[in-house]
């Protein structure tokens, strides 16, 4: 709690998150690499695996060229029932600020809602990351979203 | 992302959202119009219809007057079996800021709970409000809701 | 509507959110009633009884000490297939604010997952806090969470 950030980059943070999970949901994949920088690493893994600090998980990525190329596949390789995605994220806590930017947790919510069925909870869990001011603004250096919920409903498409 | 607006501005955005949802889910019905201007468009809409651009709404409202009208219809017309709501709006992206006021985005999950049984998700989607500068403070003057949620659960009663 | 609080003092308010649900959820219990005064009231308390105004709650602790006397007993006492807990809690609505503090309240969604199952609500509801300045931060004096489901899951063994 010592970290020490001024409101101002406070709604910094938080427009990034708002706007990191509007790309997502509103499905604008492609634009969804640009909010990291060029050897951003996104990871997705179980707490489980996390807490234990294992290197498994079921998405890792080394850059944003990975970035793109798993959009790609989402968008035109992978075929699936039509559903939507819902991010809720939580409070950001800030956990560290310094000259380059800042290390952020977030608890996180993603509901997906399959075409003509109830909505079901894709991940439940929280993230782990580094945001660093760039001349474009703030964006996440890392990435590192933990989920709860092992068991997983088998088709995860999009990132979340 | 390009927005601008000052601390002091996006804390009275979060606050109207705040009381915005406390007063449905404290079921404070006749105080909610009052936080939209008198000539403020309420649309409650699916995501299909939305994203397609077509008018379809399950509510669409035109006026404070109107939802005046609707909270008369929930509190004296409308039987139901009793029920608690519940709202939770994601952090508010604000994508235009003007002299009058703000263009905003959230996510939005509502959960019911009706009375001896489990809590259910009643919406689950977004909304993509505008939001004023009054002399009474903040208000809407266009609340869109956007439910990803095809199947509504059948009794809708309550605005969310 | 009316409490006035600059963007730091919302600041210090959204940390000791994130902060207070963090330790929770990452089961750092023991470091929890830090976050509370010497003197602090924790109730947890159902929704129908909270609106009546009636003192029956499945919780009620009033000190720092009960706080850690639970803990012990959430730890060292009572033996239940292991889950986690993630808490959202929604936009915090300012209420009051003096001298001393501040009136919040919030939406809160619990979310449990159990080891090799799906995640479920554990808590549906919200919480009406009294948050006070302390030398060590803005501490709880009161932590009142109202939950709208009335069937709780039968083991509730964390606080929440």
């Amino acid at each position: 709690m010592a970290a020490t950030f001024t409101p101002d980059e406070f709604l910094a943070i938080v427009q990034l998150y708002a706007e990191h999970d509007a790309r997502l949901d509103r499905r604008e994949l492609e634009r969804w690499p640009e909010l990291f920088t060029d050897d951003a690493r996104y990871t997705l893994q179980s707490r489980e695996n996390a807490d234990r600090g294992l290197p498994l998980a079921i998405m890792a990525f080394e850059s944003r060229g990975m970035l793109h190329d798993r959009v790609y596949g989402a968008r035109e390789t992978l075929y699936h029932h039509p559903y939507s995605q819902r991010h809720l994220t939580g409070l950001p806590r800030v956990t560290a600020a310094d000259a380059q930017g800042f290390e952020v947790e977030t608890a996180l919510l993603v509901v997906r809602t399959p075409r003509d069925a109830l909505p079901e909870v894709l991940v439940v869990g929280g993230t782990r990351d580094r945001l660093v001011r760039t001349p474009e603004g703030l964006r996440f250096a890392r990435r590192h979203v933990v989920y709860d919920n092992d068991l997983l409903p088998n088709s995860l498409i999009d990132p979340v």
